[in-house]
């Protein structure tokens, strides 16, 4: 089983596929979807749009794992994140992905213990669930991989 | 040249079709999509996406008047009909429709010259232009009208 991470955004949206192989997580593939500053609206969410589509249809997660949105922003960005996730979710619909949600406090608490934990503790526990020895150069990615992982800490009993 | 006025939300979406002959603005079509109270989501969207495409498709308007968003409400609605605006700004982006967005105080102000105008003047303004003599029983339908009839009203030097 495998499952699409995703960590929505206009200007930059992460994405990551982690299975399950032999009782353990693996990397699949993951990256990062930017596109310039001033980029229209509808354009950046056509772009996010096609970019879901190919990497489902390539990779055939069967359950995405959606980072809530959390606002610290102003509330232009925040609807325009809000626009993005909206996208997200009708791809992963369109699809027939099983969605799942996760808040930031969830994906901190399940893979450190700790619903506090900084950036570097997460990128600790990712590296050290996926026994890779770098990371993704972009957060947003990180932040797909981390998402994926939660959801597979979160639903153990169905042996996903 | 026809104009899509819609009215974006998730448990209600209105929508217009109106067109122009011989100077004057004519009704082709309208109506609203509605979902059950507690529908997830994705499904909300995926239904959205599949009735606008339709009405593209059936009716051919060439470019898109949508409401922009206004918030008296909590956030967790605020966040789905951001979710639903960016629903309707993808489809009307892969239809290839030019897109416009039109405040609250722009619709009321060019269709009654008041930007404070209450429902009935703005509800009165649009069957006198239309020549209709009643109304869709829809709040969210004539919301969608009075946009189509905005966007007409900002863009007469473009002879649309």
């Amino acid at each position: 089983m495998r499952v699409l991470g995703i960590d929505p955004g206009t200007a930059r949206l992460g994405w990551a596929v982690v299975g399950k192989e032999q009782g353990r997580e693996v990397l699949v593939d993951c990256g990062c979807l930017e596109s310039p500053a001033h980029t229209d609206l509808a354009i950046r969410l056509e772009a996010i749009f096609a970019e879901l589509n190919r990497i489902i249809k390539l990779h055939r997660p069967a359950e995405a794992a959606i980072e809530d949105l959390f606002f610290a922003t102003n509330r232009k960005t925040a609807m325009s994140v809000a626009a993005a996730r909206g996208v997200v979710l009708l791809a992963c619909q369109l699809n027939k992905l099983k969605i799942n949600s996760y808040t930031p406090l969830q994906i901190k608490s399940s893979l450190t213990g700790y619903g506090a934990a900084d950036k570097k503790q997460v990128e600790f526990m990712v590296k050290q669930i996926l026994k890779i020895n770098s990371l993704p150069q972009l957060d947003d990615t990180v932040d797909a991989l981390a998402a994926a992982l939660t959801h597979f800490s979160f639903a153990p009993a169905r042996n996903v």
